[in-house]
């Protein structure tokens, strides 16, 4: 008995299966090229070995939790939020006895393909399995082949990027340059948390930069310097990229002057909601405008309500898992940006979306226009088998392959990033393989698009 | 010749439609139910016969005459409205003269397995064939193995739920209890025409609330109760439920001073629209409350317009199939009522939609996190195979199975229950074999799941 | 080696594949119904050979140069815009050359097939056969079999609509009138610029179509009579149709007064966007009324944004591949001309979309209703294999094949004509087959549905 079958994820008809059997296997050994996540740069610093499987496989995963929640075990059980787990065995069973909640999700292929490739499970996990599984990944964890850059180099992971705060020292980042380890961690510029003045810590942050940049930060010019000398610094540490992930697309295209009484206000804290809005959405055009300049590629992860359950926030803080998608539009929202910007062959602009009716209706058409613009990947809940098919299916014929970017696991749980990467290249691999048995495009053409999606696309798009 | 062949809608490929055959096997014989539908309680409680194929078939059945109306055919001539049908032969002529219309429709299945099942026919219906069709299945009618009872034994439900009006005396129900029979049907209190300054009606119904209850209806405090009180009533004759047709799913939580206010205001007619939305939100979480203290599962049915067509409306009332869905936004609009109530275990409430742009992007999610919510099966026109599967597709992944509560029929026309069920039995068998032929679950597990979402999912979540 | 398989589109499934492969045999050489276009009537007149392969497949074509140019190959290098090409082999050989950019598109199979079945290409278009097709292109365009007039014979079209202004003379189809030629070539009346006051040169055309009709159009009613008068002029050379592109679906019904003064302040470029807005709505109703006067079927082509591309469209003026759809709604929108109009059983109006989902959500509940409504089939970049399979999934099982209208090309690339409707041709055929093969219809149904699909519904719905 396995838990994953080779086959998986494959369309079941046999001829299609034949043809998606084939363009994995020229894929399914490439480089993980990984642009876009959240994992720490400290864990691969210090290279110590990860804790308990609770503290690996629950407690950073808002996957798991969310749904172990959503069928009414607390969150208190399951020992979210604190700082050391008091007991991991218990935590582990309550969440082993409820793995039937996963089926059909793509957390269950994540964790099966982590519980067999890494720890050589053969019988799916479950109340009854629970205590084995826990000694097992226990015993494992200590061992040198599962310490963060052992399992890095196992994964064969090429290039992995860490989603980080101008504020970030990157200390750790310069540490793993400095260890003469040959794994490449790279940061990522994202500056919500000094940009966004609906950010706690807002106006503090927007200090903190000016300490740190030796710029004066309480004024327009000053802060824009600032923010432009994190980004050098950024760059030095191998980032090629910046993040933004905004309630909305909204950008804004104001005048300097405009711009910089409304950073006073912002700054004062005399702004509201629509100011701040309107803030957001200038800093976005500052931003691209500031990637023109020193050539980082832009992303934006807008659509997002944080923080929904309130109760949940005011008890355990922020990414519980009670982040909910709104609508969101692109196609007002991003003009003043386009208008300024959208012509330029120097600029690139990353597009995600947790609102799929923009796939066919907003960005395939805007990203099979616009030169300097490009679609991420399926985001967020939308990274599943279903959710890659339907991106597939809903922008490729109007923005085409060549306007993507190929995948992001954008995760925290580093143990699921291989698993993460090969259903999108299965997913790839099938969808090309119904374009070739459907007579679409031929067998060779699909082939090199299976490249593309897994390693070219990705490394042009990122610069990497 | 069949109407029907046993393989239908199940997936056309071999190895997926052998799974499928092998889940369905399983699920087809288990009992009916019904949590939640339209027939009424008179029909159990008199158990006449039915009177004719037109009130049988076409009268009722929106669905039915809607698309007739839309290729032309005047109500009229369908003597839609009409208290006695004056030639029900003629108008069962022009409806098997357009039978082809319902190609590709739900409703040629639900028709086709009644026309088979119930009436033994072997060919479609038609012009040639109407007379046939008239001749039999009238004589069939007047037959005791016709009478509602037995039909209700013969589709073997095991519970079927109505909805009702606060201010009905619920005396068929009643009836039904005291005759002895064993089959089971329950009230569900769907409270709109008491609780919506909107409807028709609404001052007068408050005022025969009060009367009924013996509360004095005309402070909030009394108003509450004898709702409260009326919700006690319902549950001696059985109800688990009660339902709510919004217009949108906007919920409130006002201070019991604001909600004070703002109900004298609706009761005098004062209120302007906004007003009237704001009662109907904050009624919504005054419902959720009780539902705490009484027990009883919540339903949410928001965003239908109805009534679109003025003329129609005019001449012939409401549910004359042209109420039209819309936009419908649930992630700010039950913020109010989950903040405060989203993560009590005890609570159940159920949404459902006609805006399938929120099952990915914001029922799933929200489903997929908060206890207290469930995922309704798709409603009303999305009650059809390729809607179940769009469902089954956009919902799952987020929001696990789990966290869905089964199938309803919901639906007036008794004789399309067996159909109804028997096309959702067959669209999970479907989608289930999809998920084990690409290796996403396991066979036992697409066992499991075929019986949780034919019966277990649906009793636990309506406590039947 | 061959460009087009002879299977491509079905579905690959054996058993449906097959049965699409009968469905297909029975239309596949059914003439070619083409109610709606934008071909010129020039080209039909004149009857002159096409000049060159860059102004017959890239210059004319938006889709080819909107994907080129998001990839940044400027509008310049392409002579976009040029009205003569200077270099037409050096465009020709960019274009090759970034041929693999409309892998998966439906650009690529309407390339494919005009290079295979019209110029025999068996080898792909490549940088490496850029010559090759170059020269063949090239020579075969100035032979007589090549003219205007043959190529629409040899692509069996029966009757072929263009799109036209009411300010121009119709003197290219009067002179193929008059030209003895069999081919019918047809204007729709497509009133914009004289409809909608944002448009460019509105007050002119307004004065314009006084001169032409000899009527008062500074006032409201003889404004509506000159209009009526150039429907008519239309149907002398064979108009069908009229066709409304506007911003939105936003219909009104205004009184005669009300719209007077608004037509006042209108033509006095007097109004605000909103007045803008409202005369646009009032005017889509006027076209209702006169529709049922006259008898020309009615079009609705909402939701574009145009022109979102500020320095394209200042540089290259409209049409230049920058149209970017926005989300539509219609329930409230076509209320006002739907209490007016929507139960006449002599209006038909046509109702299209950018924004897929209003296909279940919208537009089929509103078309399975009312009598007047008819559902267009997919367009602009809805246009495409994908796209139409969403189309017939979403929205058949509530509005029925009946509501629909076949299949429109509209396009204003001549040569994509014929693979453009073998296209919607072969998807219907494999969704029919779906259909069969899951046994939803009977083989003999999908046989008659497939017939009507191209040709029957389309000439009834629009009256040809």
């Amino acid at each position: 008995m396995t838990l994953l079958n080779e086959d998986r994820l494959f369309p079941a008809e046999v001829g299609t299966r034949a043809i998606a059997r084939r363009l994995y296997a020229g894929i399914r050994a490439l480089p993980i090229i990984s642009p876009h996540g959240h994992t720490q740069a400290e864990g691969f610093a210090r290279n110590q070995p990860f804790p308990d499987p609770v503290a690996l496989f629950v407690q950073p995963d808002h996957y798991v939790f969310r749904m172990l929640y959503s069928q009414g075990i607390t969150l208190e059980a399951l020992e979210i939020g604190n700082k050391r787990i008091a007991n991991p065995r218990k935590v582990w069973k309550i969440f082993a006895g409820h793995y039937h909640l996963f089926r059909g999700t793509p957390t269950r292929l994540w964790l099966d393909f982590a519980f067999q490739e890494l720890f050589g499970f053969t019988e799916r996990l479950s109340a009854a399995t629970a205590d084995h599984y826990y000694d097992v990944i226990e015993a494992k964890l200590v061992t040198a082949e599962f310490l963060p850059r052992a399992l890095y180099e196992r994964f064969g992971i090429e290039v992995l990027a860490t989603t980080d705060s101008p504020l970030d020292s990157l200390a750790h980042h310069a540490a793993i340059r400095d260890s003469g380890w040959k794994g490449r961690i790279v940061p990522t510029f994202r500056p919500d948390g000094v940009v966004d003045p609906a950010f706690d810590g807002f106006a503090g942050g927007v200090r903190a930069l000016g300490e740190m940049t030796r710029e004066d930060t309480t004024t327009w010019g000053g802060y824009l310097k600032a923010l432009a000398a994190r980004r050098q610094f950024f760059k030095t540490l191998g980032a090629t990229a910046t993040d933004h992930g905004h309630p909305t697309a909204q950008t804004a295209d104001l005048s300097e002057a405009e711009a910089g009484r409304l950073f006073a206000k912002v700054t004062a804290g005399k702004a509201d909601k629509e100011l701040q809005e309107l803030f957001r959405a200038q800093m976005l055009t500052e931003m691209a405008r500031m990637s023109l300049e020193d050539g980082l590629v832009m992303q934006i992860h807008p659509g997002s309500v944080r923080n929904h359950n309130a109760q949940v926030f005011a008890r355990y803080g922020r990414d519980m898992g009670a982040d909910i998608p709104r609508p969101t539009g692109y196609v007002e929202a991003l003009r003043p940006l386009l208008n300024r910007f959208g012509n330029e062959p120097g600029l690139t602009l990353i597009l995600f979306t947790l609102d799929e009716t923009v796939y066919s209706r907003e960005l395939a058409p805007l990203a099979g226009h616009y030169p300097c613009l490009r679609l991420g990947p399926p985001w967020w809940f939308n990274d599943s088998p279903e959710g890659m098919r339907r991106f597939r299916e809903q922008a490729t014929e109007t923005a085409g392959f060549y306007n993507t970017v190929g995948f992001n696991d954008d995760t925290r749980a580093f143990l699921s990033i291989p698993a993460r990467h090969d259903v999108a290249r299965r997913m790839d691999a099938g969808f090309l393989a119904r374009l070739v048995a459907e007579h679409r495009i031929d067998e060779y053409e699909a082939v090199e698009l299976a490249q593309e999606l897994t390693v070219g696309l990705v490394k042009r798009a990122y610069k990497l």
